[in-house]
């Protein structure tokens, strides 16, 4: 099947963030080299994110109330810090750090290619992260979003099916006209278990420039593109 | 007090838009005079607008449940069809003819003027209009958007507090960071008892053009613009 046969009927591309659309892990030890440079930065960036899925799953279960990202971001930094020698920052210095996560730059294909997929999409965001997040962030890299989806929107995060229906939802479509597009096979496997098309995007140093990911094609996505460029070339934008 | 002072400290511009950003009874009239020319464009405009608030009220009073603006439009769109001589509409029909709200033309300095303000605050809808519809309408006018919010995203419709609130919050922002643009006195009032900055926008012609709307000047909000130009002009953008 041609690529833009995998593609037919949709009308929006929702899109995951965090390693899909910029480069968390990069941005972090970068910010930390130039602020913090007596820390591990790479070990400090993949502690922080080792944090987020448990934070989210005790909202899940109702342990913690609805949180949005900014305050899980938060929750994790104040308990990592100590363990990076950065128990002494103040209040201030942990409220710029935790925005980081506003401040993430974009992969080098992300801008472009996102502007070729708007040509003949409709293309949103799909994030955990929270809508002021987004939106920051998307203004300071470039990310030309139609609109500004998140699980804050739906109060639930992905892979919750809340999310990926809301999507459809929310643009009054059937769920196989709306394609995810994400660097992580359990997200699109929650997408695909909801009737959304999927594709994958290949990032092998989303976790640090030290370990490459496997990004080999998995059976079940309709499309797997080495970047978002890659992506626009097969839908033909 | 300059027009700077008034504005200072403003991070985010939150825009009103049926009215304020696009002209509504103008692309209902054209609209009906292509496709249902034996129809009084104007009446019929002003009839289905005229069954917005009350059907708002039903919802915020809780005789019906949370729906969104299209299932609304498309309860008063049913109701006034047969005054108007077209009861006989079919269902494709119906539906197409209430998405006309997807497609309503932006007034002319509103994309300009966008473009402008978007350099130096953030832009985000705040309307009564669902995500979807606001996103469309977005998409096909060329409104440059940061981000698209609305009453879907808050659960509760404008003059609620919670839509307000809401923009601040989500921007983890103080009220009076947020200025409300709209061209609805009662609007700007309820986001000014909310502590929010408020600017008004002069629409003469928003009710059709055989009857011009006083746009005079009221007491109570810090700017007065005769388009969003004059308000770029007047923020220095």
């Amino acid at each position: 099947m041609t690529a833009s046969a995998a593609a037919a009927g949709v009308q929006v591309l929702a899109f995951d963030i965090f390693g899909t659309v910029v480069d968390w892990h990069g941005s972090i030890v970068s910010e930390m080299a130039r602020e913090h440079p007596q820390v591990d930065g790479a070990a400090f960036a993949t502690a922080w994110r080792a944090g987020y899925k448990p934070a989210m799953a005790r909202v899940m279960s109702g342990e913690l109330g609805w949180t949005l990202i900014d305050d899980l971001h938060r929750m994790i930094l104040d308990d990592i810090l100590p363990r990076f020698g950065l128990a002494h920052l103040d209040e201030p210095a942990r409220r710029h750090l935790n925005r980081v996560w506003h401040r993430l730059n974009a992969w080098p294909d992300s801008v472009e290619g996102l502007t070729r997929l708007k040509r003949k999409y409709t293309i949103c965001t799909l994030s955990n992260g929270n809508i002021g997040l987004l939106t920051n962030m998307a203004k300071r890299a470039g990310l030309p979003w139609d609109c500004v989806l998140s699980a804050e929107v739906f109060r639930a995060y992905k892979p919750d099916p809340a999310t990926y229906l809301g999507v459809a939802r929310v643009f009054d479509l059937q769920p196989a006209q709306v394609m995810l597009v994400a660097a992580h096979h359990d997200d699109l496997a929650g997408a695909r278990a909801c009737g959304l098309r999927t594709a994958y995007i290949e990032r092998p140093w989303e976790n640090g420039r030290a370990t490459a990911k496997d990004c080999s094609a998995q059976p079940g996505n309709d499309l797997h593109a080495r970047d978002l460029n890659a992506l626009a070339d097969q839908l033909g934008c």
